[in-house]
């Protein structure tokens, strides 16, 4: 196999003729480094209980303005049909094409969610891995065509809209969106995991746009401001303090003051979540617009993932569309290899009823030259066998369904024991009903096509099932779960993490 | 997991937005679907030896333009930077853009190869899997965009220019064109079993560019009026009787006298298939322009896939370059799901050293819709189980490497056996090389990162090296061996073909 030594650019032709600036040509090797990123996001999602689905390479012009106004258009790579003479007549009146190479996957989810979304589980649970374009000009670590992971949790698991004139409740909301927000982190984290990268090595950066809008609120920005100040503060890392603080005054606003109020305020929830993870209960929330960010430390604890975890409301996300939670993956404190948050009204947007969601999206790109940098790139055998290991290729039958025994508390025991399985390389999955009735779980397993059920009986005892067999296991130690469960598994590292693969 | 009914149109929005004609929006149990078709072809692409490459999604307009003029132009979807003022004013003046989404992957392939030709192994082996696009009508079996597997042998194993001032050996030159004719034939095939597929739904009809050139010279047909009757051969299969011998005689020539010619020596050499299916030897060719074609005979009985084949002289495909031999793969009589054919210089017209090539392309759209008519696309349980299989995932560490021991005539004895090995669902390889000296071929096994070596003692019996322990098994019976390696592999169907993976 030969590869080329430059991932990130094409090679000239001596014939003269070359790629377009940009773009890449994947050699063997080439090949074999992208898919080892590709596959570790897609055993991660399958393993995290994501199905798989995909849309055209280009969409309708008219679907990316309608979120971002037609401005969107002069950032994307536009195009039309040489075989209709109506679209090239277009073209050359208007310098304006009827299709677009897509720049993100959020629209085509929104409009696939909104044409069946009738018919779909709540949450549906969706990723996808793809190529990407931008008509932006090519530089280290931006490419115009790339490879993006987008995985997101639409839908929540309880009623959000009223049911026969009862109000939801919104508590039941929180929580619920809370969990899907963790989920979402979990998987993403998990990914990234595999990959061999360490929580010394990455922080996601969580804020919260309601959190944010509060502040301003409190320090005297007008809503029709907000905007402006969002921006500004995402801006700001690139800034001189005093250009900053200036900036800040001819928007109306005291820089230090509302930097104090987000620091007291972002102090509480980390706060929180250093006490969950020390095993404490965190005390109340002081400021009621941190209620759901106190739940979501519950739930990142819960699913395992707090420790990757930090709060910065410094963190604005540049697209206007998030409603909610939203999130940075850092590395070394610097390079974003990641980012996603809460869209509750983008469905509804693209003609679907309202629906609560929350996603992210993770390039190619950054990360692969991260995992270089870091010697985590595996190459020659390892590369192989890695690409062969758990770390590529998770079993699309998930090998354990969890579920609760109908004794009183075992609910809550369901996410903790996912997150263990996901982390020894085992696909895990759960049902999204809110019953206690152990038959019509159980019936969602085979639905599922699981291999076994795991019936959580106690804190520290579980029942395995092998739903292929009917054979029962009862009074396993749940500690010993993944490797009596992954056993079956003929290429698992059991015993744990499924730590570094290119050692 | 929720899928769509119809699994190649998009669905249209509630809300209005609806993805571009012709293309597909995928929804869970679509993704798998197409997963089954795409993982087959890779598995099958890395069994028989080949490497993955990929390029961009989109080229410059004038790399398509080279082989077959501008008016190509006119049926691809073209594109360009909304971002760049040059760009947008070249499309408004001139109603034509400098970018194309790939319609083929040739003029991809002949580009990354000629950038390295240099330094790349002889022959190369290159397969790709990914989307493409064409400006057409959409229509039952064609999309504007679909999936499409290219699978391409590139240079031959032996000297094919002069070395020295001494002149290539022409003998060796044919013998080495029909092996790598016979295998992307034989991988072609590979998926097309493992995906379910019986030799008695499929043809490989094979036809030859010379020979059809110089039966068209014996008939009349100056060669400046070739291209015209080729053209008019292609489409006679659409035309009444009648109407193709007046096409014919306004063409110059007798359409009696050129079929009955054609058929003449397509019986000869479809006795010949027939000799070695027999396990006879075939007679020689009376004509020495079916010299080629009588090489390729025994390529494809030697490398197991000659019950697939017959030659039909019919067959032209469309495309202007090819130069020697030319297939098509086509379901119960009618529908073709794969075509490709030698290319000999192609290579050299985009920039690169003169190269002998041969390669195939097979679409997604009528492959899915004939697995589907014939019941053989597996759904819920089996579907999971198949794309865990081999059928969907080969090792990429090869399993067996195979090697001739040093003793005389045991060369002949490496083709047969990696058939053998690739038709149990195991990833084998070997060497390019033409000696005999045990350690370099052991050399190339390691390179390769293969976990056996199997070394050719005699006909029947095969020493078996694991290449990771040094261990050594003797005196294998030849017929044990694709168990025997194969047990190392946790997922393999032993005992000989991977059969129906739908059952």
């Amino acid at each position: 196999m030969s590869g080329s030594d430059n991932p990130v650019s094409s090679a000239p032709g001596p014939g003269g003729f070359q790629g377009p600036p940009g773009t890449r040509d994947l050699y063997p090797d080439d090949v074999l480094r992208s898919r080892y990123v590709t596959e570790a996001w897609r055993a991660a999602s399958i393993r995290h209980g994501f199905d798989e689905i995909d849309g055209p390479t280009f969409e309708t012009c008219a679907l990316y303005a309608v979120k971002s106004g037609e401005g969107i258009l002069g950032e994307l790579f536009q195009a039309f049909s040489g075989k209709s003479p109506e679209e090239r007549q277009r073209v050359r009146e208007t310098g304006q094409a009827p299709y677009a190479l897509r720049p993100e996957f959020t629209p085509t989810l929104a409009r696939m969610y909104a044409a069946k979304a009738g018919s779909l589980p709540r949450p549906t649970r969706w990723f996808m891995v793809g190529p990407f374009f931008r008509a932006e000009r090519p530089q280290r670590g931006r490419l115009r065509e790339f490879v993006q992971w987008n995985c997101d949790v639409i839908g929540l698991d309880v009623d959000w809209l009223p049911v026969k004139g009862a109000a939801p409740d919104a508590e039941a909301i929180t929580r619920a969106k809370a969990r899907a927000d963790a989920e979402v982190v979990a998987c993403c984290v998990g990914a990234i995991e595999a990959l061999g990268l360490k929580s010394a090595d990455i922080t996601v950066r969580i804020a919260d746009r309601n959190v944010t809008a509060a502040v301003m609120r409190a320090c005297g920005v007008p809503d029709a401001r907000q905007g402006d100040v969002l921006g500004l503060l995402d801006r700001r890392a690139k800034m001189p303090p005093a250009q900053y603080a200036q900036a800040a005054l001819d928007l109306g606003f005291d820089a230090a003051r509302l930097d104090s109020a987000l620091r007291g305020l972002e102090d509480q929830v980390n706060a929180a979540l250093g006490d969950r993870e020390q095993g404490r209960s965190p005390a109340e929330p002081r400021d009621d617009v941190l209620r759901p960010l106190f739940a979501l430390v519950e739930e990142l604890a819960r699913q395992g993932v707090a420790r990757w975890c930090r709060f910065d409301f410094g963190i604005v996300r540049g697209l206007a569309y998030y409603t909610g939670m939203v999130f940075e993956v850092v590395v070394d404190g610097e390079r974003a290899v990641a980012g996603g948050g809460r869209y509750d009204n983008l469905i509804e947007l693209f003609g679907g009823p309202p629906t609560p969601a929350v996603g992210f999206g993770m390039g190619d790109v950054v990360l692969s030259l991260v995992l270089v940098d870091k010697g985590l790139m595996p190459g020659g055998k390892a590369l192989l066998e890695a690409l062969e290991s758990p770390v590529c290729r998770a079993n699309l039958r998930p090998d354990v369904f969890v579920l609760p025994s109908p004794a009183e508390g075992m609910e809550a025991l369901v996410r903790p024991l996912l997150g263990e399985l996901r982390h020894a390389g085992l696909h895990a999955r759960s049902s999204s009903r809110s019953t206690r009735n152990l038959g019509k779980l159980l019936k969602d397993a085979e639905t599922a096509c699981a291999r076994f059920a795991a019936i959580i009986e106690s804190p520290d005892r579980v029942t395995l099932k092998n739903l292929d067999t009917r054979e029962e296991h009862k009074d396993i130690p749940r500690e010993a779960l993944p490797s009596v469960a992954g056993s079956r598994r003929g290429a698992l590292r059991t015993g744990g993490a499924m730590g570094d693969p290119a050692t």
